[in-house]
């Protein structure tokens, strides 16, 4: 079942692909713009490529993560015809308008074409808690299941390859809103004399409580209705949003991370909404 | 160990306490000023005071949960004579500036002032996720122990009235990055025919995966070495968070709530910081 495999580009994340395939007993070419960063694959025992195109020659799939969509096209200018039959599936963050050019060309030259995000940090990868959303050619996807798999749960979203991606950047978009709610959370407290490491047991239990609204979250946004029930008030909401802002302000903290929130809540309560629950911002996020 | 409580204001989270206090035994005095609120909570026990002053006159304790501190203001105007002696626990949410000027004014008429923020939604108020942040009078807490801890864990955070208001802000300011960012993606997936179900099991996962990353996060931003071990680079997630604004743009999601991520992040990119880890942004938030 092995089959020959090549990762193109070595960074944080293809490293660790490229690491766990070898780990997993698959025959892995690597290749780096910088060749030096494929020595220690080496040494574990991938077999160095001199060029893109030697890379393609010794392989079946082609694994491509690198910085962003521009280093994907650089990279695939010269080696189009080379493709034919070929399997591609390329983990680099790309938005919609990236991934139908790039699907379009590559399919024109005959190779199937699987777009892919992962979602997990390196050390994640081949973690339970690792998985890869795919989308894009049905046929590429069955073919690299078993090398998905190495890397964690895959998860197969359709025939259109932005479909991955979006999704990607949607998990990616809560993932800022986490981190960034905590760095903003964590610099205000900052502000009274708590260190980071004082505040987390305070953070975490909180986030995780808080976690739980969503399965409520979800429900209010498929129906529409953000006004049964409600619990917390997004008129008694707005005045805390407005008072973070103010106090990030007084306290030295940049309260541009807040600011939106504020607007948008300003903005539903205009409309009429401050008896509904905060779900509701997502009318005002998709421009009602 | 039961002392009269009286209870000023009984919105969501006003009859929440007022609930909770009942059926704890307590003997509760309850004031709103729309009088029809109290109606439920009379029928379980608790005492209708038609007036503040009643509400005052008949407790030692007097607990506020209201919109603002302008509610408490007003509604305090008039009985400063009557507090001396009396443990208030104000549960309002308010700023820094808003929080010293009414402790100072209770505190001349010989109050032991007592400031609290309440982290919990007011179905979790008696549970063991639900938990106040107090601070101020040492004395205003150890007299109310009994009844704070009604309501879930309580956290004493010292004697400066503000601290309490202050970590209240802080965590929901990580709230709102949660929730904000839950919502942006959520909108994001749906753009692309994912309902808010749907995307439920990618987004809750993942949550949970990227919230395990906090307490290295926190040791970097004790140490402000953002740049050992890094696995997630800033300018490769900068080409993420550019992406999420530009895919959110042409799929008629409104960017705004991602848009100080992309200027903090450019922000760190400039000042040579895109080695980094995007603990790092904590730097820029703070105005460095
Ligand atoms: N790290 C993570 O936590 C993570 C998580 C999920 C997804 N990802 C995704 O994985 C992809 C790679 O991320 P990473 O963390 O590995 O980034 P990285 O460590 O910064 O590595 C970037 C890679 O892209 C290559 N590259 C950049 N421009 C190039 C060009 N014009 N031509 C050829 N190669 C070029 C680099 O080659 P040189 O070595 O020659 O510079 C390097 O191999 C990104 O799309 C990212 O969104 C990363
Ligand atoms: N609900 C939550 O999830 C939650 C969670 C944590 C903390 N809190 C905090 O708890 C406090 C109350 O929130 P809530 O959810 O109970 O809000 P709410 O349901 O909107 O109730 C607001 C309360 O304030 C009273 N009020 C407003 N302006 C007043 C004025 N000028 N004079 C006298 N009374 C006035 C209202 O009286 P009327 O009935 O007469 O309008 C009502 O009792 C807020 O500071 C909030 O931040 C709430």
């Amino acid at each position: 079942m092995s089959k020959s495999i090549a990762i193109i580009g070595l960074g944080a994340m293809g490293t660790a692909l490229a690491k766990t395939l070898i780990d997993a007993g698959n025959t892995a070419t690597v290749w780096n713009r910088t060749s030096a960063r494929a020595d220690a694959l080496v040494a574990r025992g991938a077999r160095r490529a001199a060029t893109v195109t030697e890379a393609i020659a010794a392989s079946d799939i082609l694994i491509l993560c690198l910085t962003d969509y521009a280093a994907v096209e650089t990279t695939l200018a010269d080696v189009g015809p080379m493709l034919a039959g070929k399997t591609v599936i390329n983990l680099t963050n790309g938005r919609p308008d990236e991934v139908r050019a790039v699907a379009a060309r590559l399919e024109a030259y005959g190779a199937r074409y699987l777009d892919g995000g992962i979602m997990a940090t390196p050390p994640m990868i081949g973690t339970p808690d690792a998985f890869i959303l795919c989308s894009g050619s049905a046929d590429a996807f069955e073919k690299t299941r078993e090398q998905l798999a190495a890397f964690g749960q895959s998860h197969y979203l359709g025939e259109d390859p932005v479909l991955a991606a979006v999704s990607d950047l949607a998990l990616l978009s809560a993932m800022y809103g986490l981190f960034g709610g905590y760095l903003h959370a964590t610099a205000l407290a900052g502000s009274v004399g708590f260190t980071a490491k004082q505040f987390l047991p305070l953070v975490e239990p909180w986030l995780a409580a808080m976690m739980t609204a969503l399965p409520d979250y979800a429900e209010r946004i498929d129906s529409g209705d953000h006004g049964r029930d409600v619990m917390s008030n997004l008129s008694m909401q707005s005045v805390a949003i407005t008072n973070i802002v103010a106090a990030s302000r007084s306290l030295g903290i940049d309260p541009a991370f807040m600011e939106p929130i504020e607007r948008l809540a300003k903005k539903r309560l205009a409309a009429g909404f401050g008896g509904d629950e905060a779900s509701g911002l997502i009318e005002a996020m998709r421009g009602k």
